[in-house]
């Protein structure tokens, strides 16, 4: 396929929505996952975020985007009172519930219930997990960052318990999350199963690459 | 599947390489791309970096990730300098090459000719595309975050030319990056292919779900 121009005059002439579709598929290929969070008067919250990205291993921290204007903003208030959220990988048995979580619920309203999904307590972590969710984890958020350029929060959340099938665990610790039927996304509203081509050694110079089996 | 829990005090005494496979596969797929850059004397770097997220569509803008001390430093040096840096997709025909940049290569070498990937120059961008690639565009970079709790550095992006086909752009904005066989990455050395299982209609309250025709 030859790549055509679309220079910036053309692009930024789009109308609103053709650009935030357009923008949006930019990136790449997006995780998506499910952030429960829970409020001072245990009004549970339940929202689908693309942006979540691994930061660091030692400590292991997770990076995502909150923008304030748009619905994760209860994940937000909710986060900035307890400093807690679950991470919830969705899977394609859930990824149409896991995409109307997005829509504008009232404060009030538990996205679980709204959408279909089931509130689950573990280890005694404040915030809900997703019980339908294969792999899923406990954030401690460390810190938030404004991101001055256009107002969105970046928050920085410390891994804690690990919830997942221990037979998708490979020894050396790849989890192969294609085998929990995690989806990802792409744009703002495409969502696409994965099939693995293959693993590559750690590339070192003047080194031929090899294949890693499973 | 049935999600057995892994404790923080269980997975934090797996030995750092085990650690760093596993923690970096549970923010779910990552996307996959390539950075161009060039320094003073013209010596241009090529990176793979699979932590770009969107961050934004009006300004459009987005976030990714350097590690100082990893193979990228020439990549951050460069970009301190100029501003400039190009991200390109890496698709299913380049994924091996564009996995050796990720070597230690020593600064005067040219990741693009030790890797076998081509040097493009366009629309007079001071920094290299990859010809290879099939969506790729221009980044001005605006500003860099010290993330304190691990020392890594956000740098956010603001998108300029694009330069994709045209035919896999849709009448309401969003681009078939599968057909342009962008892959997506998990853990630290995993390629994914998609597929598509749905687009999804704009989520709102008491309204069903629909999905959209490509």
């Amino acid at each position: 396929m030859n790549s055509d121009p679309i220079k910036k005059q053309a692009w930024e002439k789009f109308e609103k929505r053709k650009k935030i579709k357009f923008i949006n598929s930019l990136s790449g290929f997006k995780s998506a996952n499910l952030v429960g969070t829970v409020d001072e008067n245990s009004v549970v919250n339940l929202s689908i975020v693309s942006s979540f990205f691994h930061l660091g291993s030692d400590p292991a921290l997770v990076g995502f985007v909150i923008r304030p204007d748009v619905s994760p903003r209860h994940t937000l208030d909710n986060i900035r009172k307890n400093k807690k959220c679950t991470l919830n990988h969705v899977n394609s048995n859930i990824y149409q519930k896991a995409h109307q979580t997005s829509a504008r619920y009232d404060k009030e309203k538990s996205e679980f219930l709204e959408c279909g999904l089931t509130e689950e307590y573990l280890n005694d972590f404040l915030a809900p997990f997703v019980k339908e969710s294969t792999i899923k984890m406990s954030l401690e958020i460390q810190n938030e960052i404004l991101i001055e350029e256009n107002g969105t929060h970046l928050l920085i959340g410390k891994i804690k318990d690990v919830y997942l099938p221990d037979i998708i665990v490979s020894e050396d610790g790849y989890i192969d999350i294609e085998k929990a039927q995690s989806v990802c996304v792409s744009s703002l509203d495409s969502y696409h199963l994965t099939k693995r081509i293959t693993r590559l050694s750690y590339a070192k110079p003047e080194q031929q690459l090899t294949e890693i089996d499973l």
